[in-house]
């Protein structure tokens, strides 16, 4: 245990009262294993995957999304957040309490838009404890689990006060005008708040005007058209049919929105 | 709220103990956020993807699929069914009920061969009841959910009794010798019931005569054969291999059933 | 009810606390009607899917992986193992408690490598009982789930003791170097513990020499490595790529590990 570092009682109203995973790790063993090791240790808390598809090796995509897709969540939750190319390296573990929510993630960026967007509101650590025993490979099962299971038991193992301006990525740009995520529809979810965009833009991509509109339906079949999506971010769709093919966009690609 | 449009009280015996959801959803936040606001309101309550991966955009066969997935389920079950390209518009929202079991879906024909297949038992309601707040793209999670969780809780939001025949593509054909979807396995899934195909019956497909075989074994490694599925429907499938691809065929083609 | 064959009542202590799925099955309905099934038998039974995208008809590659998905994992458990191409055939079905564990899969090689490690600690039934109805292609549904259930309450339905040294694929090799699984990120699983290879082995795929790392970062982005993974299997990966891709294989594939 570091020094300055210390185990901390939670307060029962500040106890998580479900999990909720946002992971890269799909439909595969990842998942499986942690799920069942949570189901043993408490088998009537909820645990949840509110998302499992985040892109692969890119927590500075997948970063801008966390804002969204936290936003009208219910509070109680802790939210166990691994995209983690750097396991098994000294990068550090970040435990956040936002109110009664709580975040869990390795400090490489993930948590930075969600951070700045609440501000003062967040109480931040670097957990130091460490099991006696963990893979090089799944610090998902073997770190950030367990660390799960005694904040939810009450307690925060051993761990650091932490100013949220000395997270890794804190350089992070406010917005990012990129394909932060695919959906299973071929949307194209960027990492810019629509709200910020004014409504008369027009995002041109490959020679085509894409236009606002309020929902599918309001393009016609086949239309690409930009939306604020359900997660309040600047979303490019076509209406039934995938943005991604018929635009030829993929996941990290610039969108021209600022030109 | 509109005239003739009442809440209603819903006997104990009549509440649901389960919910299980059937979306083309995938794996994504969209899931994951209905998840994890059922998971506050109800801690308890088991929350079940009956099915995720439905045909996008597609109701129109996606509806076949419902009576085979519905049989033989334990009652009981509300079944939020989300196949809404129509999100937005002011196409209507139904919830159904037949003994203690409860449907919720968009008005959109989704519904049809399964209310036709129950017949007389199904009480029907269009949902008047409207939250303050909704996004444009997403009733999943911020229409159909709290709907879904007020009828757990007792209470059917305001709704006005509705005919059967009064629902969206009442006139659907009855069956669709279609792909109506393609397992994971590449097994195509028609929207016909295999009891009312002739067990001598050949489809033929590029040139291929296709026989009916009682299970996968029946058939010689590779052989494409037709079958009675687990849901009762005629599926086409080979043995340990991918029908879809041997094939040739996708999700919407004809199948040559009733030549 | 074959004769020797008998019901069998479980001790409390031996009763599964919570279920384990592991099957080929995906995101589709198949889990789901299980699913929905023990959920309505046991709401509170804790039922998660260990891992759904096993190699698809391939329980010879499957049954590698057994042993490295259950260790570490929470006692108490009933695994749920469906790989199963020959349903509908005559084909077995097995039991086997070890310790406070349960096991549950078809009789085809399957459990082969994970009851050689645990070797005499294991009980061993097949299964004779038969529910009244079965669709010839759902056993996982329609004859897994209702043992499982039964065993979740308390009794074993009819079953035969059984030696281990009786089970189909008995003769299955010790270890597999060939590809047994490929996950999300392109990963290579192999059927060989890494324990078992020097560290020193140079594995040369198409002329790349792969040497061993600890961990993704020890390894230069996008380039090749072996390493010992979570589950104590010998994997092929690419820091930040896809190893499948980048090295051109795929399930089923020889590792020339042995040379």
């Amino acid at each position: 245990m570091l020094s300055g570092s210390t185990q901390r009682r939670i307060r029962r109203v500040q106890r998580p009262r479900r999990i909720a995973l946002l992971t890269d790790f799909g439909a595969g063993p990842y998942i499986g294993q942690i799920r069942l090791l949570l189901a043993a240790a408490r088998p009537s808390l909820p645990v949840v995957d509110l998302v499992a598809d985040l892109p692969p090796f890119r927590p500075d995509l997948a970063a801008y999304l966390l804002p969204g897709l936290l936003r009208g969540m219910p509070s109680g939750t802790l939210y166990l957040c691994v995209v983690d190319p750097g396991v098994g390296t000294a990068r550090a573990i970040l435990a956040a309490r936002i109110g009664a929510d709580w975040l869990l993630a390795p400090d490489n960026g993930l948590l930075v838009p969600l951070l700045r967007e609440v501000g003062d509101g967040v109480v931040l650590w670097r957990v130091d404890w460490r099991p006696r025993v963990t893979s090089a490979t799944f610090h998902g099962r073997d770190l950030f689990t367990p660390i799960a299971r005694q904040i939810c038991a009450g307690s925060l193992p051993a761990a650091t006060p932490m100013a949220p301006t000395a997270i890794a990525g804190r350089d992070l740009p406010r917005v990012l005008a990129t394909v932060c995520y695919v959906d299973r529809f071929g949307n194209l979810v960027s990492g810019v708040r629509a709200s910020d965009v004014p409504a008369d833009t027009v995002i041109t991509i490959g020679g085509t005007p894409i236009r606002r509109a309020r929902t599918f339906s309001d393009a016609a079949v086949g239309e690409p058209f930009w939306c604020e999506n359900a997660f309040g971010l600047l979303e490019i769709a076509v209406n039934q049919g995938r943005a991604d093919s018929c635009l030829g966009l993929h996941l990290g690609d610039p969108l021209p929105l600022l030109d």
